[in-house]
């Protein structure tokens, strides 16, 4: 069930059965050559959504800006400082929450994003520590590649050069769901080299075509296809399990 | 031509013939007993993405979360408090400001926005004003509805019972979008009520369905698209008159 | 009755028969080459002390600095960023809150500040409607140029080069009221140009003497005097109509 | 000179001879059962507006609204809170610095500012501090009791019950420029007690009627014009001499 | 007792005890050319510490960094703006005080943090004064110095050239505490200028070595062992009388 | 060398020779039933100052407080909020690069700081990065437990039940440094059981004694000295190879 496809008296009639909710969060930033620059919020919601066709979860609209300051020095990247983030992560999850949400699974799609996302949760459950009472509401967080059978999958889809950023299975993914936009190039060095992470100008020095220890020629649109339904079974499994976790007295 | 689905090295080309780019803004938020929560951040994407089919204009993700404390007290509803808006649409602006887009036109579909946008363009004004510089970007707001042609349109569709929230040309836009999200009640009364707008509960307790002055059952797939097809065309002629505006020196 | 000339005392007394205040907000601008730098916080605290003098109102000190960063290119202007304004929107608002007044009603100066306090009564309000609770107060957003009659007035007063910033109506209001400060030269052109509202250097640079679409030398006391006592009569009205307002259950 | 009666070409002017300026900064809250609730911003006001009758200095608007936020259990006290209060005066700094103002003057009307003034002084000092700088403005607070003579002249006046809030020479100052507004009652105790200052409830179960250490029956309106004329005096000075100390190279 | 080298059970029987906790809060900044640059948090610590020896006081971990904006043109300074000192002390408080502790003592180190802890100060207690509340706890700033014996002692042992920043008192309290850290150079001159206190570079223009008012060379050990000691004794007093004032009911 | 016992001009000669310095960064926290609330800041402070006695490296002074709000339902427990801590860390960090240190390390002594650390990088990293301009400074995070041998030393001491929470090894660590301060009970049930981490209320419920998978009884000074020996070893390694990485040009 798409929450931006129904109505507030379908929610409110949800919220019923079910006081649990996924948000597909990523980033909008550059992924080498060839990868889209929405790969990494197109991702948890290619997942999301073939997940909830089979199975009655409720999936949020797509937070698709996220943490991507080291990105910036390649044009169509588009950040959120962190405490930017913070706040308008809190903002969501206040909503939900007013609503009588319980659990808000965040299923994210961008590395890049973990520190700040779990910062965020700890900034909203401060507020009820401070006070001195129960939070109402239980956070999780999910990257799409630590769902069940993922990492098994893309070691064997991609044995070498699986890299941390434009990747082939995150290509792979996008390859499947927007087939018309394939884009390929001759990549040098095969496989990208690694580096720590800073801000962009240094990025962009150490990365000069944005990849990090990727291949991403490998990717293709039936890996992205043996990805998403393997990815969206995982979340299925995952979102049941945390609805079925009780909450504290 | 969509961001997400480009490589960043397709937007570096872009650069090099354009300086301007349209961001789609909306809410999510209920609207009223058939509409879809989507319909304000929908109906500027569905109306953007129609635009660049004809046109070279560059169109960014779809800013889906704004100012709707208002509607809180309908399950469903998430927002940003000003303060957070405005903070996201800084570290959006800043970031494509970053990659030299000069010009940047917000398509919005949710009339709750204006205030808040307006105050976050002066907030990243101000920081040019103080220190006496030039901002080096221009910013621009513009509501789907009143893009050329669309309100002597929708006058002509919906002579009564337009509204202001809920109304039924958004909602007809949706429908011609997703015709598989329509939905149907018998509306009471048909024409909704009026009133100021202030916290969530009072919002509530003045409108039980949502709805505000509107009679959403005149909506149909084809008003919508004939409202979509003219807002496009409006849309790349706006554009293309900020794009010709010349910067200051 | 002016509230800070009253004693805590009164003010206890004053809140046993009515919960409303009225608070004077404005702009410490540029105004052309003849208009004074406090037009725009002078005209509503002049029009509210004289709407004080017939009725049992109360008027709330002046908020005397709003936003105006584009005009910042003009020595004088001291503006807030929408940010500050709005946490000083708020500060005033709970601090009258806490004393129970319940209706807050701002009489505002200057077209630049409408969205900016919007935004802050979003703000204030969301706190409740996260919380799912009655915010316990209303506030209102009255321009003095929206009372009841001005704007025939002003019609009938300046048929032509009313414009839109150092108006010949606000000049002339404060023409009234500080009759020694009344200064002239000779404009050219006569009316002013219009333009988009950017930041400051870009503001200047179209508006070189500070006017947009304005011809001031059509100001005079005794038009500025019809202007206050028909705006003082408006308010007085605007004001009894809001207090009348039930708040919600 | 009057900055709000002036039009900017005139302040243009003025800073061709004079990058000082004053700006009277006060509090708006409770000042004892016979205390005006203005009168910790009009004390200053008053001051500095006679001061700039006889020498060329230049005054600012009233910034009316300072940190009171423990006179909040009295009704008509408005607060800032300090955050909110740093960042205000932080705006109108960079307003007036903008426009090449070097010396910025606060004369202050309320002991419960000056914490919080101090806190925006280094607030701003630090933005430049951090960046290896010069700040290219200079600050000063001086409250107007600490003007020269002041304390003396307080002293002779009233030898005993001069207290701290709502003391006699404050009231004094405002019955002297505003006779109309004097109100009185029987103090009991004459001489109100002290206390350390806390939040609102305590401050208000500590001082049953706001005062605090004063016997405010002791004002009249001709002591009050002796103190004014005395501190437009000392102002004079002070200005004079922070307008001739030499900026850093 | 020393909080940090307790354990939570430890803690919550003190509190069936007492209410009280005493924070030694400072600042790391330039210290002229001898003194320690950890001197103004170390001072509090070693007095604090030192009275925990022999009275039933708890002493929390030292708050180290503080507002020391204008030092920071000399290596080794480390400061805090106001407003991240001010959130800081706000989340101290709130924990502490989420753990029953009513009363909390700032023994400060510097004189720079004055302004900002009392800002914070009020900053917490208008949380509670906004919402016409008592506090439930209430917070006292005491700097070492004032502690009862101390400035006689000072007089006595530096009758000239004591000053107010690397001062010989507080040079003698770290000599006695940390012997092998003695440092000694030639001063010139031998008591050092006064002067203004605004951004860095302005600072270190006018205080070349980083001293004011100071000759440290008349510090020793022997001379810092007598200070610790009358203030370790002043300081149980101090807190004693804290502890037994009644709080607000 | 321990920059709190060093003088502002020994700091000026350190930084000609180096342009590293090493923060331990820790939080103060409730570590069960014997731990001590300190122990988290205490280990990289142990380490770091142990490391320093034998090679030349710069320690600054221990940032003791960070994001703990998980374990606030423990009396003793200190947390900033995530905001909070980003904006410490962003003063630390701007007031080192001022005085030209260009590589920051961050010695983290609890697991619970990681994330906010990491944002706090990002938040900085993005001012550099929103301006296309390179930081000045690079940025390092390590944990002492993942120092070099530190891990095999740890599963060889402890092989079972060392847990994540009031580990035997931090215990170890501080009993070596503080062996007045050991303290013991009897562990029920001798290992500690885990679970997700979320407010306080909610954790205590979940961890009666404040443990999380751990048996502290395993704890001797001796293994404690173990590990501070190799760890401040491996700190040396680390500082060495970050030191002579080259910045980018």
């Amino acid at each position: 069930m798409l929450l931006h496809l129904s109505t507030w008296a379908e929610i409110e009639k949800f919220l019923q059965r079910s006081r649990t909710i996924v948000i597909p969060i990523g980033s909008n930033e550059q992924h080498g050559p060839t990868g889209l620059l929405g790969t990494d919020w197109m991702c948890p919601e290619i997942i999301a959504h073939q997940a909830q066709e089979a199975a009655d979860i409720l999936i949020a609209p797509t937070f698709n800006i996220g943490m991507a300051q080291h990105h910036l020095g390649f044009p169509g990247t588009i950040s959120l400082r962190p405490s930017t983030f913070i706040a308008a992560i809190g903002d969501w999850t206040r909503s939900l929450a007013a609503h009588g949400f319980e659990k808000i699974f965040f299923l994210n799609g961008h590395g890049g994003n973990i520190a700040s996302i779990e910062a965020a949760f700890s900034e909203l459950y401060a507020e009820a520590s401070f006070a001195r009472r129960p939070a109402g509401f239980a956070l999780k967080l999910c990257n799409w590649w630590d769902l069940e059978g993922i990492d098994d999958l893309a070691k064997d889809q991609f044995p070498t050069g699986h890299g941390i950023h434009a990747t082939p299975s995150e290509i792979a993914v996008t390859q499947w769901a927007y087939p018309h936009a394939i884009k390929s190039v001759d990549y040098s060095p095969q496989i990208a080299n690694w580096g720590p992470i800073r801000e962009a100008a240094d990025f962009r020095a150490r990365h000069p075509d944005g990849r990090m220890g990727s291949d991403p020629a490998q990717a293709s649109p039936e890996k992205g296809r043996q990805l998403v339904m393997m990815a969206a079974q995982g979340l299925v499994q995952e979102v049941h399990a945390f609805n079925c976790e009780p909450m504290p007295g």
